[in-house]
């Protein structure tokens, strides 16, 4: 078992640092490819050459295991830690360089490349993608989908990375009403405001404005959140239509996890602060350009 | 999306997609070799290029890391959540496109890379290697070798993912005696019909027929269970000498992890319930060819 | 540090497999580098190509993500299976071939490669790195750095997973004054003798001497760690300046975890036991040589 094992693995070329600079090159079809951090870091994510113009990288993936669980394994983008006011962060994936999952798995367990943190992009592109769906099939299997075209990023330091830096995912880190992240307007490439709002809880209609993709909150106990997907909150009960977060929520531990509060009212009823089970039960995959 | 997307990371040539084909170009030694699926992801594994005419591709290795723990980390073959019925179908490792652990520790840790979902195969082979071993002699350590030859994967997708998709791991997805998938009779390649059923419990005998390997049971409690290597059940009180599950165990949460119940008596004790010590301690690894 | 660095990748060449080989061949610039084992498998870490001569490979980190947690997940230099006697030696990764985690989050999560057990090697080199710190930043988030030059890995089979293997980081596998490893004199990169043992608390004053790094000692209740970083114990409250360990730590759970019991006294109070915050806010990079 030896060197020449491995003498398959050859190319004298350099690699694109995105998919957006794949496209300038001319490459025009949806799929796996490889990619090179700065630093010469090299993985294979998933690109979107068709979607309003294309060269969209996908980064990363939030999916929850086990709604049940309250920040338990699996739930890397809040805390696997257990609600915890010792862990105002959580497992802070959102603000550092961990990587984990793969891209033929994004639709059925976490997934976070470094692209997250490598690349310089100006938009980001969402899709909410049926669990366990296959890579061939995710558009199809898409529920919602849209992107900004603000160039908001550039604001931010270039990626997700450094805008949760500037607006950590902390616990106590701000108040619900005078601390929000950004609110980018999006246009929609799946679904539309009104497809949007219905997948939310209905007691949420109240605090939610469709059209937009936010990012950081706190809720009334000063619990931060990640992203809200599709919305710009007006209210505080945050944790209903808001995902990822630090690691503890003051109000209750079953705020805690990758999906906050959406079964608040039970699992996929579609009652008072519980989302569709349709929303439940589907990945939310970021892409950059 | 076909090997042509990794062009971008290689080379003229385009790499295997199994030890198969790689047998068939001529390649005859055991050992660490890349391929890469349909959609051109790139990996390593292990070929094994001498057993029964060779050409052998490992895709899975089923690891007890804690038989204390019930469905605790470590357990991606049954569940990390806990025994809970909020969980029926525990971590979905067998029927989703989630992998883990490497190759080079597929005796220490639970291993499954891209072939598990991937490949195209007819038949399986296990080995059940000694915990820790390196991969220079998994061979030597092995307690029990065998494969089928019925290419009865044909039947079922080609793999053990879509065999599990149709059979899906599950609890109170069906009946001990009436929804039992398929035995397949083995060839040994290490041991024999008497030395399989010296591993398992003395209560087991009556309940075990050696010389199949058996896919998809349930206990009398409907709890399911993946895999019974080396036997085909008669009866019911499967957890004693199948491996893997759903993520919950009905009759006690004692029963849920990679390993079930083969403790049921004490540890290695090879009383009553409980499995040989040397079974307990050796992973299950899984090729497909 | 560019995507020249990937060139390494782009060549029918076979690859180095170590730092000091690349050093050997002319490369001089501190970086990500890929390496492959023995065995072909290909592996990209951080080259030291300037400290004492260069051509040092990161092997490993241990990163203490809460210190709260007693050996729950992260923990993967301990135990992730809580403070157990069932398990007296914790998840083995000392001893193991499991790898996990990636350079680039060397100083957010724990970290090991292939190196860490296939490198043929004479010494070691420590960093202590301030959590986060992104790569290229490390030599200037480095509280102390320091290295050995004696040889000493020659004894104990070339590295550590060999010498682990002859220590084993066990409970009960020995007692505190007769059965500690090998202590060996290092010479300091950055810190000297006296901000050693400043970062450690002040009750242990009494029990180290500075200018040593040691491995796999035994506290007064037989509980085992792995590595006294900067330092010979005299004394037997090891596990207020060891790290790493087995799985059972028998005077009290809290004293399991990858930083052991760092903040008996409190977190970062540098009070009694408790070492001072910026110890335990720094990451322990581990190269060999």
């Amino acid at each position: 078992m030896g060197i020449a094992k491995i003498k398959g693995i050859s190319t004298t070329k350099s690699f694109a640092r995105s998919c957006k600079e794949l496209k300038k090159k001319g490459v025009k079809e949806d799929g796996l490819y490889y990619l090179s951090t700065a630093n010469g870091v090299l993985y294979q994510t998933f690109c979107d050459m068709t979607t309003a113009g294309g060269g969209w990288t996908l980064v990363a993936s939030v999916h929850e295991n086990n709604i049940y669980g309250k920040c338990t394994i699996g739930d890397r983008w809040s805390s696997q830690h257990g609600n915890s006011a010792y862990m105002p962060e959580g497992d802070r994936s959102w603000s550092n360089r961990v990587i984990f999952g793969t891209v033929e798995a994004a639709t059925s367990d976490d997934y976070k490349n470094p692209g997250y943190y490598d690349l310089k992009a100006q938009d980001v592109s969402v899709w909410h993608v049926h669990n366990d769906a296959e890579v061939e099939h995710w558009k199809m299997a898409s529920i919602l989908r849209y992107h900004t075209q603000t160039n908001f990023l550039h604001l931010y330091g270039g990626n997700l990375y450094y805008l949760f830096k500037q607006h950590p995912v902390k616990y106590l880190a701000g108040d619900c009403n005078k601390d929000r992240g950004p609110s980018v307007p999006i246009v929609y490439d799946l679904g539309n405001e009104e497809t949007t709002t219905n997948l939310y809880g209905p007691y949420s209609k109240a605090q939610i404005v469709p059209g937009f993709v936010t990012f950081r909150v706190f809720n009334n106990e000063k619990s931060a959140m990640a992203m809200c997907s599709g919305v710009k909150p007006t209210g505080c009960d945050t944790e209903a239509y808001c995902i990822g977060g630090g690691g503890y929520f003051a109000e209750s531990s079953y705020q805690c996890g990758d999906f906050t509060a959406f079964a608040w009212n039970g699992y996929g009823t579609h009652a008072q602060w519980s989302v569709a089970r349709e929303l439940i039960e589907s990945a939310v995959l970021i892409f950059y350009r």
